[in-house]
């Protein structure tokens, strides 16, 4: 499937509302569990879309924007979530979230991006030269990443409940 | 996190909102695309789950409270949406789906499932002696499993798309 903006919105602008289904105002034992270890549970997960949408993906756009590979990006903290959500709960988080994705489409849709500017190209600290088009692309791909992992995350937490089953659900292995 | 009945069902009763908002009026791009091969797009997911509502859990509840283990379960078909699907759009499947859910939780609260009752074994055609409480945790877990591949499935669409932030997304590899 190509990338087409138009399509790639319609993505990002239901995210909000899709944890939201899925995650308010569930009993704290499907939203604060993890997988073990450091790995995260639904409530990082949501942190950590805040800080993408405050920190990288359109930050980035204006970046590539307005300084094309002069200016790598900031490099993005991908742990940041454990300090900043600290005192808040879920459904603060999921408002906050909303609000900062709302705001983020409001300004995309104001950049007027044609379909020459998706391909110029920015710097990434680690990846190197990519394109405006890809970095649309990761935010979308990003986003059902992280829904994915936040749906398999509460899964996991019936892998002993659900007896001789488990053989058939190959979620159970996946990480 | 062990079975809890009250918990399970917050699960269920939310999985239609959840895919309204996943799905619901997307382009069908995103709705129509599968993994490759004979794997599944997210339009034969909402179907598979709408003939497990209709043929899988609940009846199977039923046989377990009514028979126990002397009936075993009707095998379950899993691949039955691809003929029932047939010349309905994928805003059909979900208002179906919606529908035959909150008449399950309905009916299943009308079962007034006790502590014990969770217990008792009924016998699966493949798996042999599972109780009660396997079985409406497996219900819960398939949901999640199913949501999850829905939305991996339509991340996937954007494996090339990505560039090389697709080292960053592991979700790529995963099946």
């Amino acid at each position: 499937m190509e990338f087409q903006l138009e399509q790639a919105v319609e993505i990002l602008s239901r995210t909000p509302a899709t944890l939201n289904a899925l995650l308010r105002d569930l009993p704290v034992a499907w939203v604060l569990k993890n997988e073990g270890g450091d790995s995260w549970c639904p409530y990082d997960v949501v942190g950590h879309l805040i800080h993408g949408e405050e920190t990288d993906w359109l930050p980035r756009a204006r970046v590539i924007l307005e300084h094309g590979e002069v200016k790598a990006f900031e490099p993005f903290d991908r742990f940041a979530q454990f300090e900043k959500s600290k005192g808040k709960d879920l459904e603060d988080l999921l408002d906050e979230f909303a609000v900062l994705r709302q705001n983020n489409l409001a300004e995309l849709q104001q950049l007027n991006i044609t379909p020459d500017q998706l391909g110029q190209r920015g710097k990434h600290p680690q990846l190197g030269s990519v394109t405006l088009r890809e970095l649309l692309a990761t935010w979308v791909a990003h986003d059902l990443s992280h829904i994915a992992q936040a749906v398999r995350v509460m899964c996991k937490q019936y892998g002993n409940e659900v007896g001789p089953w488990k053989q058939f659900l190959p979620i159970f292995d996946t990480k």
